[in-house]
């Protein structure tokens, strides 16, 4: 049996979307316990009356409720009784808890992620690897999307080996192909940082690199994974997702604005409620934290169910595919490898 | 008389696509001198039978080409009777030439500027800032995008007085609103150089600071013009301009996979000739290089006569608008400031 624990406050659409979700991710997994933290009679109301394997689900009891402007150390210290920081701490005390799905305050679930739960043996610093659909029907990920503002050559390095095993182990992506994200695809390129992992990467045995990558190239289809500082791989996954929406948004009013456009979209319902889905993130789940004790995966605020069932399901497969022991193993290996 | 030099070479359409961008620039504005570098010969022959004053072109023999992979320093050190450098120095010796424009390698261009034309007064580093189109039907400008990939607050404090500049006396935009590229757009986010920059910025009295921007907004309208390093702007630039291709693209091949889509297709035909058009880069002229003592700017190696044109035309209204001495009064006005 999996234990996963779910965090079922702080999303825009909690608890609702976060109930439904683990409903529908415990159906679809026979051998998955979840428990579910949050005000204890709010899940319980919300759970009445529907089907479920009642011996695979616990509800625990955290009332408080995290405000959107408190600071990641506060929310620690104060609001242990949180549905966040109730979870972080029996993911930590608990052995038989393999990992946590959470939609709240991605501040305040690094930090306390870092101090409670604690890093893998070897890993310097924790990383998010969100994933992105590409054009070729694939998808890509980016990692790191922002747990770290400033990086090192060595950071990079270890995001490599921990994207490129994940993508491995919970995608079933033979030798990942992973690139470095920079300002140009010749060696050589970028800053101090960019060019020593140029060469740290190049010299891994354990992973396919293939390069530096030009951010326009993301959603080519030509890579598995980027790795990058989360400042620019913030960037990347925002402007990917901002240009997506923004886009569509303008051909959506451009069709409205005239009748004889609109008159041609009534041949073309399905393509573009098929396009819309083609770039929702939520049927991508989650930003899981690399390098973590125990896996952690991070769902967008705005998660609705079907995203939430994601989220638990990468954690699921996470733990299934023994990611933290063989990034363990890995770091041990060729973390040296210079 | 307002003299301004053209690299006729470089680009991918060279050097056609120059020549007439230059011709058509010529036609719009009565008070241009165009100085057109490259082999006399083959821009001879482009002119020939082609109707332009010819009292306000002169054509400079400069035969030597720059290949692909050359470094910029040897192409600075060797290449002096290339379109590109020959330009550079001319440039910097006549008093009377006041900007050039080019589309070849934007390194060599950059160290070029550089050393051979280089600063106003007061200015640490110079800042390319290209221009994007947003949803609103305005522009946003993105300064460095790329001539700086490390940088320091004070290079963004410079960068925000340039750019604010640039479009209140470019482009017409009264009180520019400046924001700041970060991963969240509460106060505080970011790295040291961005909190640093954070408050040099808010108490600076001549730029209309409106705070953190984050990337996905970039194309909502709500800003003017967004201050960042030189590596994050250019994965900004290069991820809005990708996704956007790759959607469009998208989109297309889904219109054809089935008849029903096309036949959709047949009413909306100029619907997406504007939205083309509409993300179309070569509309909006190319990356002014911001503090540099004579005025350059840079277009996409892949410009087609009207983005030569518009990049001229950029240059001119620099010169008109007296860019530089603004510049760099606000500069010995308001760098001290913090």
């Amino acid at each position: 049996m999996i234990r996963i624990i779910v965090d079922c406050f702080g999303g825009d659409h909690s608890p609702e979307a976060n109930i439904e979700g683990s409903l529908m991710a415990l159906e679809a997994f026979p051998d998955l316990h979840l428990i579910l933290t949050g005000d204890e009679g709010i899940i319980t109301e919300c759970l009445s009356g529907r089907q479920y394997d009642a011996s695979r689900l616990t509800v625990v009891h955290a009332p408080e409720v995290i405000g959107c402007d408190e600071k990641p150390t506060d929310v620690i210290r104060l609001k242990k009784e949180s549905s966040m920081i109730k979870a972080v701490r029996m993911l930590r005390d608990e052995d038989d808890i393999a990992g946590m799905v959470s939609v709240g305050s991605t501040g305040a679930l690094v930090a306390a992620a870092l101090t409670r739960v604690g890093l893998l043996e070897g890993v310097i610093r924790p990383a998010f690897c969100p994933l992105l659909p590409t054009m070729k029907g694939g998808i890509v990920g980016i990692c790191d999307s922002g747990a770290n503002v400033e990086v090192t050559s060595d950071y990079l390095k270890q995001f490599a080996i921990m994207a490129s095993l994940y993508l491995e182990n919970v995608y079933d992506i033979p030798r990942p192909r992973i690139a470095l994200l920079n300002v140009g695809v010749e060696a050589g390129k970028g800053d101090t940082v960019r060019k020593e992992a140029y060469d740290k990467l190049s010299a891994l045995p354990c992973i396919n690199f293939v390069g530096n990558m030009e951010s326009r190239d993301l959603l080519s289809g030509s890579y598995d994974a980027v790795v990058c500082d989360g400042f620019s791989g913030n960037v990347l996954v925002k402007t990917t997702e901002g240009t997506a929406l923004e886009l569509l948004k303008k051909v959506k009013d451009t069709i409205f604005s005239r009748a004889i456009y609109k008159f041609g979209a009534l041949f073309q319902k399905k393509m573009f409620a098929d396009l819309k889905a083609f770039m929702n993130y939520q049927n991508y789940g989650g930003s899981v934290l690399l390098g973590t004790r125990k896996v952690v995966v991070k769902g967008h605020g705005s998660s609705k169910a079907v995203a939430v069932e994601k989220c638990i399901e990468q954690a699921y497969r996470m733990v299934a595919g023994s990611l933290s022991s063989k990034i363990e193993d890995a770091l041990d290996k060729y973390d040296h490898y210079e």
